[in-house]
């Protein structure tokens, strides 16, 4: 199988069903179908040619869906790009992954003027929205001009790569993660399973589309004939008026959403009725947050745990597993992402490869279908990460006896201090636990005495307050003395990726320059 | 993936959780690995290699699971024999398939005896059940001597053949539809999607288990870490009893079954609320029937459409199409298969291998993982099937717009008289519609002036009479006069494949012994 046939079956079985809400478009499988034909021969037409590599840089939109189908149909790989990236990082991607042609809305062409001159293989650039520009070819008079490429232009295999992510990288430089068409077609059977996906679903795409977190669900949630709403750029009020406009029963966000969500003053007036599942992933929940948005959104929720090399989904707490039942059982269980999904195995395995022993801190590996073909030019890099057929994920974690994992840490982020391990996420769980912190990050610092140093960035909530003094007395009620924060900086807010993770190596950066730190 | 993954995963996360429901025997996930274990190191003991094929024909019940387990971790091709096979088709089967070791409930050795003289390959017996006899070895003393074989005795790849089905072959020899890992663990995916199955569902075994209709199950709701129950043998007690005493929430049986069912006198005294989806398929069902199945079992429905060669799923109706609303468009939807299922493709043809316009009647061919590798020996016979990577049915339907395919008949049911196409499934929905009418069964049978006549075959309700001229006169006013049967036959019942089809090759050979019937 293959991601044109997920859109083929969409338009056989669903034609005159509404695929695509997206501002003021709205447009059917029939007239998603002509579009996304357009843009094939438009890509054609601009030169492109079976195995090219292309790249998009947009916001949420249809056309990030269109482009997404379009670049397959016309045999070439995709290379969706995070859209914070500085000229410089961009160039390198573009060099890096061969990059011949650039769909790229309006709004980010400063981007790519900034680094124009520094590109080796780009030979095109679409542009999308905005003034027209004489130097550019628009993406909509393209579509008009173009012939609708109904056939598919290259036989592809089902290894063939398809998808080239540049993970946004918190430490050296950017690598691009090769996905195939069987990586993403057995992940999109993993999300149907896990989401128990059904054509009257209504997703909405509220996580950036540049990355997997979403992207999994143009050709995922069209196999099944739903409907895709768009939201440009997230907001809390942006999210809250389209699940009540258009009647959304499904998405995919990240926990920095969620609690910008769950805080918006006036969630109250907003309809949310039809929300049926909220999944979330990329990075832990605190629990107390967890609770207040189950009870705030009153809808059913999944923890999924994942990452782009394995095209994303690995393990799920399922919705019914995180219905409150009272039990110590369920406590722990919500702590953790869950267990491997049903086409996936996941373990956590010491150095030398073995099982740990429920309760012992290991690294998270996985095997199936879904796992990258490798990092686009980096041998090296792939042959540390997939080492007998299983991706080593970097991320610590626990097991218990019935399989439910609970991360503990990146190994960058974990704090060795004086010989003791210190999981970061511990440490800021009881930060979020004080009324006054809306956001924390805990790293290490250099230390002399300890080698390395409990530190805490946190964010006050607006009209609080809370010293060093009080949060470090509040820490060590709940946590062991060894990790509580030994220093604070309080910031108005903290560095985010595009995917919403909080950017830990940003913070920790500037208190290691010339130095260097091991990490396992 | 492969079979044995599917155990080691419900093993690791639901070790501890009730798996089987056979009769008196009760295991939880942890002690059926044992016993599997066990019957894959007795396989070894009796001298199964990796690659050997063997062969099971028992009566629904664990064991039958823990050989379609035990087969595979020994690294055999499993060969499942409908028991209701007489010797000469046994012994046909056995020694085109090279089989080696037979399981067997000793209640079918007398079929093994009257064979066994002409057995070429067969070097070994294990009988379940029974008095002990010294000539074989029995199946739980096997595994109590045994030791457990915990690591898959061969590096099993996705497409290698691991079961070989033998088909019941209404006509010609019989045929071993090779299927694969790659077919049956991606079959076992689409049934996850379709049925929705989640981990606290429990499956009643009650088609037999030698037919892929349930057989898919096995592995199925293992890995979703499911609960199974076996019927031994149908009966619509034994079914009823067994839904209400273990709470079963999901089932696949076919029409004649659900038939058996809501006609039990009864029925009202059972509590079957636990049920919350009965799947069938194998035949289409009348739909007087089907809606008066769904109003008295009161639970959701779902129609599924395949074949063994297909692993089987290729179409479903989902239980909300099957809802009624009232609609002209619902009634159409419920003569219907459905559509084909995220994962399969499948079209409707003419004989040029186009598709078939709405309304228009041509051949289902089907496209996917899930399609089997071929007939084993049978090149010839498996090219005609497999053609450009489409398995083609013989099943001869029409499909709507939308995609919704009905079927009208097997290509060998169907009637030319006249010139005229009668669709004999048209003519069983008119019979079946007299209140007098169990079953019924329409076949061609030779003409001198039309060259084929319809012909019915009827079993009336106890109690109940109708004549062929009142059967006449009801048909008059329900389909057209050359659809109308021309003679009767009335039995006490009519014959049945061991998946509950009706055999009408069996009616029909009759009327053509020393003609050829000619049927494209």
């Amino acid at each position: 199988m293959f991601i044109h046939q997920t859109l083929q079956r969409a338009v056989r079985l669903f034609g005159n069903k509404e695929a695509i809400v997206s501002g003021d478009v709205r447009l059917t499988y029939t007239a998603l179908e002509d579009r996304i034909g357009r843009l094939a021969g438009a890509l054609a037409d601009a030169g492109v040619r079976p195995g090219d590599h292309i790249a998009v840089m947009m916001l949420n939109c249809h056309r990030y869906l269109e482009t997404y189908f379009a670049a397959e149909r016309a045999g070439a790989v995709l290379a969706p790009l995070n859209h914070r990236l500085a000229p410089a990082e961009v160039s390198y991607i573009l060099n890096d992954g061969g990059i011949t042609l650039l769909l790229i809305d309006a709004a980010f062409l400063p981007v790519y003027t900034a680094c124009a001159a520094d590109l080796t293989t780009l030979r095109k650039v679409i542009v999308a929205g905005g003034e027209r520009d004489p130097r550019f070819t628009d993406y909509e008079q393209a579509l008009m001009a173009a012939t609708p490429m109904t056939e598919v232009a290259r036989a592809w295999q089902e290894d063939d790569l398809v998808h080239l992510y540049y993970t946004s990288g918190t430490t050296g430089r950017a690598k691009g993660v090769m996905l195939s068409q069987k990586n993403v077609i057995s992940n999109a059977k993993h999300m149907i399973i896990n989401l128990r996906l059904v054509p009257d679903d209504v997703f909405l795409h509220a996580a950036p589309m540049f990355h997997l977190a979403d992207a999994w669900a143009c050709w995922t949630v069209a196999w099944l004939g739903g409907k895709h709403v768009f939201l440009r750029e997230f907001s809390a009020a942006g999210f809250l008026n389209l699940v009540q406009r258009e009647r959304v029963s499904l998405t995919l966000i990240v926990p920095t959403m969620i609690n910008l969500v769950i805080n918006h003053p006036d969630i109250g007036s907003f309809d949310i009725g039809s929300l049926r599942l909220v999944a979330f992933g990329a990075s832990p929940m605190p629990v107390d947050r967890l609770v207040q948005a189950m009870q705030v959104l009153g809808c059913g929720f999944t923890h999924m745990y994942g990452m782009t090399e394995t095209a994303p989904l690995a393990t799920a707490l399922a919705p019914e597993e995180m219905v409150p039942d009272g039990t110590e059982a369920y406590a722990r269980r919500l702590l953790s992402c869950g267990r491997e999904v049903v086409g996936v195995q996941v373990r956590v395995v010491r150095d030398d490869g073995t099982d740990v022993a429920p309760g012992e801190v290991g690294e998270i590996v996985m095997r199936g279908p879904n796992v990258m073909l490798g990092y686009w030019n980096q041998p090296d890099t792939t042959a540390v990460a997939l080492r007998h057929g299983w991706m080593h994920s970097g991320d610590l974690a626990t097991w218990d006896a019935d399989g439910y994992i609970t991360i503990v840490d990146r190994a960058k982020d974990m704090i060795i201090t004086g010989g003791e391990n210190v999981y970061s996420t511990e440490v800021e769980d009881a930060l979020y636990a004080h009324p006054a912190v809306l956001e924390a990050a805990v790293i290490a610092v250099p230390d002399e005495r300890w080698g390395e140093r409990v530190h805490a960035i946190v964010v006050l909530r607006e009209g609080q307050s809370a010293d060093a003094d009080a949060l470090t007395a509040h820490c060590r009620s709940r946590i062991a003395g060894y990790k509580v924060p030994r220093s604070y900086d309080f910031l108005p807010s903290l560095p985010k990726t595009g995917s919403g993770k909080i950017q830990k190596a940003l913070l920790r950066d500037p208190y290691w320059q010339g130095r260097e730190r091991r990490v396992n």
